[in-house]
């Protein structure tokens, strides 16, 4: 078999190994049913009992209230920046509030003004997006339709260590680069939302946590595929969900109760993971510079530059000797972004610490 | 390796092993890359040479003028149904034409509704859509945006011959369950759209190969994930793609490349295929029913009831035993629908021929 590298991408991003090989294993057939799970009726019981191990694991990981649906959706958090405010804020008379915190933060806006307007709650543009509002920074609209955040901010690396104060109005949250990181009170979210192809499966499908009161204020005139009344009504089945994600889905959740137990578990693990890399950017002495203030290091995405652009091939391709791949960091941000998700193996991240150290050893003049 | 079984399911279907093989065989690891296709970035030059290769394929198998660009997106065709009038048909000022031959065809008028005025230029209904129109039925607008037919329609199992003549208005078309069973002429078309899950690949993906001139048509304050204008500059990568099913459908086109040939032998094998079954229709002096009128056969859905619907589940448990699944017609044409898409083995086929042969001389009185 091809060997395996290290596996640094934003996304696409590194899988369980359990979980791809388990899809493997069943690729021709799934036990019992004789054909793929590529070739399967989504009318099927076989697909049925898939779809509903999916949601109940995701329920059973996060405790999802009763009153929350689960959808599976195709589209990706891009579908959703349009999606949200076309059912819940279109018609609904208000304006919806967004904290921007980077780059996903100011693509959902984008998004969301073609479909009615829109406040600017705190933009951290001055910093270039550097650390994340505390709640007394926000200007917040007691009568918005709803807040929406970016738990999240993949590109910078920076993260909410707890979600802002909004009261009663409903939280809406991307949290397609953090979902399942760890355990979140998901009662006090409206909508929330993520891809899959970070934390949770392959590119193809989001899953959506709604509220069932906002299910039910959906604008009436939308194009099925567009209504979350219509997904849920249909429990995600109106038409043909992306059958594959979905299964995936659901084996990268079994994965994290078989093999890491919870998600309090998952959490201690990516602290631990996140800290090694923090800690060699703190022990550089400058060499390594991070581009998240301390108390909005981001958990999922380690972002950090080195003293002069001239070391980042060398930086590269020293890793890329160990198998360490997708280290590049994005140009607004510059230097490197290490992606240690869920799936990122502790052994990957040692890896990278020591490899860092040593370069650091070597190059620090 | 648990048994494949004949997949006659109507979609998702049956793919091509060989197709299934190689997914199998790289699933953990793509040939050089050392990740799995699961967990790629899709602006990696791996994947980029994938989404390129699918679309080479598809231009070289249906000979696609340069004049259309050809997009990977996700929705399926219930997406297609709202975004080809939210592009073309919103702002135009003009209404759309729609020919209604069966459930898809009554589906896309339905969603177009919610985006601009509808007509409609013929509806089958009143035979209870078992033929499609010849062109002198139809009562086309010379001044519509466009006139959408359904060039298969996969639960009545009705199939268009060739495409309707329209003149210069552009011609749109859901060809979900009959794309690339033969070679179309491309440049008569508008918009051609697909839903992967019958003839080329998981759900997921979505084909729209589409004129250049109606993309630069497209309204402009449309989300981007919903603008075929974003989605033709961006080349299908505005956001993350369904990365895999559009690795899929690169693998069942090659497959039709080096296994089959062409789409021209394609379309042979086809035939044979349907006339095998339409043969023991027509030889069962009445026993089998068929549902569509000779001319509008489809050979991709071949829809056939019994004398006495007490017959219904002896044959299903008869053609189960030997491995001839899914073959329940839908409830609103009843009795059973063999869906014999690209995939499906000449000698499954054959089977099911000698199955309802056989079954036919036991059960007519």
């Amino acid at each position: 078999m091809e060997k395996r590298v290290y596996n640094f991408s934003p996304g696409p991003a590194v899988l369980p190994l359990p979980a791809l090989q388990e899809a493997q294993r069943d690729l021709l057939a799934l036990p019992g049913a004789g054909m793929s799970i590529l070739e399967i009726s989504h009318r099927s019981s076989t697909f049925g009992k898939i779809i509903e191990a999916a949601e109940a694991n995701l329920r059973k990981l996060l405790s999802i209230p009763e009153d929350y649906h689960v959808l599976f959706l195709q589209g990706g958090a891009q579908l959703q920046f349009a999606m949200a405010p076309m059912n819940i804020l279109r018609n609904s008379g208000k304006t919806a509030d967004y904290i921007i915190c980077g780059t996903w933060g100011n693509t959902a806006i984008k998004q969301a003004k073609t479909q009615g307007p829109i406040r600017v709650a705190w933009d951290g543009k001055e910093t270039n997006y550097n650390r994340m509002p505390s709640n007394s920074e926000l200007d917040l609209n007691p009568d918005a339709a709803y807040v929406h955040f970016t738990s999240n901010e993949t590109i910078q690396g920076i993260q909410f260590q707890t979600e802002p104060a909004v009261g009663i109005i409903p939280l809406l949250c991307d949290a397609s680069s953090d979902f399942l990181h760890k355990k979140v009170p998901v009662e006090k979210y409206g909508i929330l939302y993520a891809c899959a192809q970070k934390n949770l499966g392959p590119a193809g499908v989001t899953v959506v946590i709604i509220r069932k009161d906002l299910v039910e204020r959906s604008c009436e005139d939308l194009p099925s595929m567009l209504s979350y009344r219509v997904m849920a009504e249909s429990k995600s089945l109106y038409n043909t969900p992306p059958c594959f994600g979905v299964y995936m889905v659901k084996l990268v959740t079994d994965w994290i109760m078989s093999e890491v137990g919870d998600l309090d578990k998952m959490y201690e693990r990516n602290k631990k993971k996140a800290q090694l890399l923090y800690d060699v950017i703190d022990a550089s002495e400058g060499f390594y510079d991070g581009h998240a203030e301390r108390a909005s290091r981001s958990v999922m995405n380690v972002t950090f530059r080195l003293p002069d652009p001239e070391l980042e091939k060398p930086f590269l391709a020293e890793a890329a000797e160990r198998g360490l791949m997708e280290l590049k960091g994005h140009r607004s941000v510059g230097g490197f972004r290490a992606s240690i998700y869920n799936a990122m193996p502790v052994e990957g991240v040692e890896l990278l610490a020591e490899v860092m150290k040593s370069f650091c050893k070597k190059n620090r003049k």
